[in-house]
């Protein structure tokens, strides 16, 4: 046990400097002046690399090698299979790589806003092509016999192959573009009662009442605002972002109700597991699951606006004559102008990740040039939701997520579909959650997310997690109801 | 030079990881919801183990012999001579207690905001023996031959011995008490304009103007409110922090240009020589001159005034009367009535600071008890200054400073000391400080301690860079004719 026990104290303090460096990503989006980037980008790389350092050194390895050959109980052999499979990631990676990406991806943001902010692609693109070679690269020394693609997604979602998430997109695919040509076709008038601009200062009082509204703990949490909205932080500390569009007032809210999402899945993990593989989140899939069902099994429901549509009239007294239905209707609308992915509703959005997948694996693979980005991004829209953007800023420009890193947006759509198949799992055992929301009773929704998603922290890999929680592997199948029923509704199909 | 260059390398991820660690704390002063406390105490310790083991290795002892030996620079063998200082200053501290001080300060912030929230010193006493008894192991493992308290101050003063320090309190000691008690039986009349309540939003907005005025580079800083002010961060990033007292307009105003003395040394930094020694801060001493001379050389002149009024007038429209006397007179008045360091004028300030360094001293030489501390202050804040505390959060709880460390008082005293110094010798470059502050002109002020202070990092030791830029060795002769004649004209002594 000694070894164990060691192995874990030494875990502990990787997984420390890397919440550390959590933070100061946090603070550089948020709060950090513009000057500040040389410093922070020193500085994280400093801690990226001393974390590398520690995970594959020699006494890790030993210390791994003792613990497997002890007897472990169960969990303590999960948390030994966890490490194993952090150290295996970066063990053959050498430390100048390490410093070499966690620099270019901390100036990379940088890069990105300012050419984002002049809608101007070519000036991304050089950090674009460094990011994806250093990627690579780091591929290689992890796996040169899988597809670096295949490497990098692993980065994010470790125990779901990549081709099992392929053929849950072949699943969308065959379904969700009928749908929206009938949506598109509809004469249904579904509501869009918003005009003029919304002030700031109401759009973030409105946030802050929807997460009193939902539970969130204001001892273990913050709302800011970001150029792009995220959740960061552990079960202690758990801080969300949000931002707003003048002209529409849920925009903010949404994203709150999203990030919030992410959070609850932080605030459930155990505080005594904190920094262990039990207490941190299973995988970028799962995490984006509890976003989106509290965005679009909570957020976006009838039941949410019959109890929360007074405090959105509060705010907007100009709306004060306004229903459940206008609400309903206008947070669920499918706008096929949209060009923007994080403002597209439940079923455009996976067209924008599908968009998004093929030109990252192209990019990665070799087989598009940075250059030839922008024109295949809209191209991809063009065929896919009928509309073109008109700069680069709200085309191919519009996400930061290439400042980080390749082959992760499939998580989102992993998040959805599992989202849906978690909400039929929970209302087996809670009933109605209709029920639930209307009256804002969202303990029972926290405590059963928490036992049988949240408290198990990487104690499951994502297959047996989904089995465990819903009773069946992963399906897209309860993701499809859901959208089939409610948008038959909405627009008469 | 390959040693050299090794050397330096690793130093700036050493440097680079201490100033992660005060991000952290900065974020945890400014923005950390409460109940984040657990996991930043557990963060900050594996930083500053991490940065311990790295500083301490056997790596670092190798590089420091081989760069010694090489046949290097003047600015290159002051580089050496301050990691090897900082080595020896730790090396013989083992990494778990490293840790536990770590944790224990971290945890002890909490600890002291909750027992001064209750002006309760009884739940922060077992804390503070802790922190003292960690902290004099600490100063064993440095040097066992000399008294820990003497180790200690050298934390923030390395090049001044204590003694010499104590010696310019001796001159202090014979000069002050007199002059409060002729300010005391003055019967010149001093302004006091205020009443009533000032609206927190119209005092920060003061302190932006301030700052504005005196040239404070939004673009590498930001202004927050903490409920202790502290400057934090680094030549690119440099944080400010005031908070308010609702009876006071002035007071969040002195204390955002007292930290903005201390932001303009971080940022005149030679930005090239960043996380080097070259690149970082002399000594607390020196950093608190920088403070000092903004915060009473300009800020508390009449020529500032000439300039500042009109904005005070603006954000306080009930004063549109005030005149620069009224506003020069408040700012400076004595007020015998005054407990709170922070908030003392320029004499009775080093009273406080000689209580603090008396008590401090006992406690952790042994010769006073944690439970003796509230009365001993009480005590002796009657016999220095007249009056004595209500309760303890006013007493010996209203500052923070021994959730970090002791024997760091002493420094507050050397920089007021050092800017009178420092104010004396520019003038002989630059002229007549106040025809500069009247117009404006900050720049000329800003060059002179950025060459002569701010951009030799820690290229000299406290006691060259004070004759290089001055010309003599540290003096209490000129504060001392600075308040002498100062406060004759106010008082009409």
């Amino acid at each position: 046990m000694a070894a164990y026990d060691d192995l874990l104290d030494r875990y502990r303090r990787i997984s420390n400097i890397g919440n550390a460096a959590g933070l100061l990503n946090w603070d550089q989006q948020v709060m950090m002046p513009d000057g500040g980037t040389p410093a922070r980008s020193q500085q994280l790389a400093a801690l990226s690399t001393t974390r590398h350092e520690l995970l594959v050194s020699d006494e890790t390895a030993d210390l791994l090698d003792a613990a497997e050959a002890a007897g472990l109980e169960p969990a303590e052999q999960a948390v030994v299979r966890e490490i194993r499979r952090e150290y295996e990631r970066e063990t053959d990676v050498p430390s100048d790589l390490v410093d070499e990406l966690t620099r270019t991806q901390s100036d990379a943001q940088e890069t990105w806003q300012d050419a984002k902010a002049e809608s101007d692609f070519e000036s991304f693109a050089p950090t674009l092509r460094d990011l994806r070679d250093l990627h690579r690269d780091r591929a290689g020394y992890i796996d040169d016999a899988k597809s670096p693609y295949a490497v990098l997604f692993e980065d994010g979602e470790p125990y779901l192959p990549l081709s099992r998430v392929e053929q849950v997109f072949e699943e969308l695919k065959a379904e969700l573009p009928d749908l929206i040509e009938a949506i598109r076709e509809s004469e249904s008038e579904v509501a869009w009662p918003f005009e003029g601009s919304y002030d700031e200062d109401a759009q973030l009082a409105l946030c802050r009442d929807a997460l009193d509204f939902l539970g969130y703990d204001w001892d273990r949490g913050r709302l800011d605002t970001a150029p792009h909205p995220f959740m960061s932080g552990n079960q202690f500390d758990a801080r969300i972002t949000t931002r707003f569009k003048e002209g529409e007032p849920l925009d903010a809210l949404t994203a709150a109700v999203h990030e919030f999402g992410h959070a609850t899945y932080q605030l459930g993990l155990r505080d005594d597991a904190y920094a262990t593989p039990l207490g941190e989140p299973r995988s970028s899939g799962v995490h984006e699951s509890q976003s989106r069902f509290w965005e679009n099994h909570v957020g976006r429901t009838r039941a949410f606006w019959e109890a929360f549509l007074p405090k959105f009239t509060d705010r907007f007294p100009q709306h004060a004559d306004a229903t459940v239905e206008d609400l309903y209707q206008a947070v669920n609308k499918v706008r096929p102008d949209n060009r923007i992915r994080v403002e597209a509703d439940e079923i455009t959005y996976h067209l924008h990740i599908i968009l998004r997948c093929e030109i990252d694996r192209a990019f990665v693979e070799g087989d598009l040039a940075a250059d030839e980005i922008p024109a295949t991004w809209n191209e991809k829209m063009d065929q896919y939701l009928g509309v073109r953007p008109r700069n680069d800023a709200e085309g191919c420009l519009q996400d930061i997520h290439w400042s980080y890193g390749f082959a992760g947006f499939q998580n989102y759509t992993v998040g959805s579909v599992l989202a849906a198949q978690l909400e039929a799992a929970m209302e087996e055992d809670i009933g109605d959650l209709d029920a639930h929301i209307r009256r804002g009773e969202f303990e029972p929704m926290h405590e059963w997310l928490t036992e049988n998603v949240h408290e198990h922290g990487c104690r499951y890999t994502t297959d047996e997690l989904i089995e465990e929680a819903t009773g069946e592997p992963l399906t897209a199948e309860y993701y499809l109801d859901h959208v089939r029923e409610k948008f038959g509704e909405l627009y008469d199909l």
